[in-house]
């Protein structure tokens, strides 16, 4: 039996400002990444988003991010390890206390936006998120991009870690993801798009954008809920997953 | 044998601020009300402020404030009980992160400046309060003013209290504090004031503002290590507690 | 021949949060109240609101609050007149800053949310912010609810003043607003609501709450473009006055 | 006879945090950097640092930062030129709207840490910042590091420039400073660093860290009032600076 888990961020809403359409889109998933507080989110967003993913009985996950709420934590900021490690250790029990409170359990960390690029790339930030995540719950699942520096970091700490796949973006040959600045990066086509989630889990293959098949292995495809649009094409994968019979489970119930 | 603990608030630099002499402090204490980076702190102050704790042995409580780090957490705010619950269910749960990550176990928990005062004359808000802190940990002790609404809510709620001594202040005769705007608020003598702590640990009995003898209970002093003043006057209450026998023990050996 | 202003609240999104549907409002009202980055708004917005403000040709204020993002200065925050009196200067000039780029001129100043409230009810708060835009430009317009305080201060300051009337609420005889809570607070039939904004300019007349008939004077009616419902009420209100030959005139061309 | 300017970044208090010792280096400078709210300081702390620059007729500059106040402006931050052009002309206006309140000029901008590097080494967000600069005030003094793209983005936009001479820094062959990581960086000598200001004010000369004799232009030394040491230290420029009848005067009066 094959089996994927769907995750999506969610609980991105700050005060009086709505993002997302997280009412709709968490009946569609298996695990929600939720925002702590930094890049996006408040103590209000956090407990509504908690108690709704309870609800619904998906699994959830923190999604700590850069103390940068103008830029919404997409910019890269120069921190040190010891920083990121700070960060992540507040921002981790922070959304922790609100899954406490409703007796529910953490189930993996996943790293937002620039602080989710630069950990891929610089293993030292890398080790500095993952000494955090350890020094929390070692039982933790790291979700990441498979091949990246948080990862390995993971990895070498004896963290469990978890691979997810985007199927609208382009693969280059050693697994990394097409930069978003040359051909091949989008993956415009919907059908196309489901074909790759479904060949990736059934098979872990993938022609990749110079055409060449490739070996990936992941346990979670990205999906998003900020649109009509977006979600509608969550539900074309669902579809397609049910019809060739790959069960959507959580990421604890796959690693 | 009597006993009293002694409470200081720590842990309130910011990024490249400092504030307090929290290292002269925290070996004269007995329990540490640490800043959870609402109205001061942030995630570095407080790895580094637990560590401290940690290594001298003294107990760590969380001190959670208003999102007002501009005012420090001492201007009155009209939050909801809902947005309190919230607030310092976040608060708690990111300060409770660095002491998880430590091995330590968090011993209380006491409201910051306005929040404090507010929550002491507010019903509605103190149950915001400590609904956040049941749902949170039920063994959390709750640190407050003798006969505030916020002793009430807590034991209405079956959460375990604690009293604290200001050994500065002048008392009302119903065991409130005096008003700051009125005379006989502060009790400038530092021998007198020492007598009080000294007469209130053994004797449980107090003169009030007005003259007549009052009886009080109370298990902790709260002290401040933001001075040299304010550290010369704490080693003078040490003295005079260990002259009377009397020993400092951490909230948790005496509620 | 008689005219009315018609302000509204914009350039309230921040970072990648949007709110409002400022380029669809713009094209209906004369004077726009432009959030300055405390309670709401960010440099970016800012810059573009001006942009769109100078392009249609409408005239533009500042609208300074809280700093409390969380709770969008709805809020009340127990601040200092002088703290007031900073606040408020130091949102006038970040906002003046995009007027003077931008080679247009600022003409009101109309404080926000729990500011506006609090100004109206507090003589010594309302003097602090009169003070901060009498320091920055005397020759700025004070936008406020007739009666209220900040009218007072501002006039006491020999400022200008201009009053705002709110089409679906009603009034005390007294001139002021039915509180929220009590019945009467809301017209909620828009023909009742535009014939009250109609009678109100022409012949400065209204029937209070009670349904005794009062005097109401107000140069400008506040509006909302938060909302599609919102919009088609601005619009029916804009045809109204056109029918009943009243012009809408910026508030510099009216006070 | 010849001039320089002393400059020194001022008003970074918070709030309740001190930094710096003000009252104390003001009357030793010509020029004030001061924060605007961004990296540090917040529009009470402006107001009281502009009345004390004006009350001791020293002029006052704009010191922009990084909206990253936990950071203090010191970590890089991938902003847009955009962005850098919106948060700067917010800042500029913010403080300048203390100095029109209390009937002084703003003179000169400098960025502060993080962004005062990148902008030495990023021409297009150079441009992005004097872009700003220009749009609020064309006859704004641009104070930065000779040889930087600050300085090349404000000469090519016809902006006015002043460069800055440090002490106790050492300078490579073509006039830039020595990576802080290399030997070299740092002239420990109060002596010497005090020699070399001399010469370089009088001969426009200076022995360069290779050993080499390099020309070197500058109309202002940037001196720290973070302490007792360095108060002692700018204290000893002033007397060298009298003893060879060098005279201290404001950047206006010298570019």
């Amino acid at each position: 039996m094959h089996c994927i888990d769907l995750n999506c961020d969610l609980g991105e809403s700050f005060g009086c400002y709505k993002l997302g359409m997280d009412e709709k889109v968490i009946p569609l998933i298996s695990s929600a990444n939720v925002a702590c507080g930094y890049h996006a989110s408040d103590p209000a967003v956090m407990n509504k988003t908690i108690k709704m993913a309870k609800e619904a009985g998906i699994r959830v996950g923190a999604h700590p991010g850069f103390p940068d709420l103008m830029g919404f934590g997409r910019r890269n900021m120069n921190i040190t390890p010891d920083e990121a490690y700070a960060y992540v250790l507040y921002q981790l029990g922070a959304l922790d206390a609100f899954c406490r409170a409703n007796g529910i359990r953490l189930q993996h960390v996943k790293p937002h936006g620039a602080l989710y690029n630069m950990a891929a790339k610089d293993y030292k930030l890398a080790e500095g998120i993952c000494r955090a995540i350890k020094d929390y719950d070692d039982n933790l699942i790291v979700l990441a991009l498979a091949g990246g520096e948080l990862v390995n970091a993971a990895q070498d700490m004896g963290l469990r870690t978890a691979f997810e796949f985007f199927a609208d973006r382009g693969y280059e040959e050693d697994g990394t993801l097409v930069d978003r600045r040359k051909e091949g990066a989008l993956i415009t086509d919907e059908d196309e798009a489901i074909a790759r989630v479904v060949r990736m889990v059934k098979e872990h293959r993938l022609i990749a954008v110079t055409g060449k098949e490739i070996s990936v292995t992941a346990h979670s495809v990205c999906v998003h809920g900020d649109g009509v649009k977006a979600l509608a094409f969550v539900e074309r994968i669902r579809e397609a997953l049910k019809r060739e019979e790959i069960e959507i489970r959580s990421l604890d119930e796959i690693v």
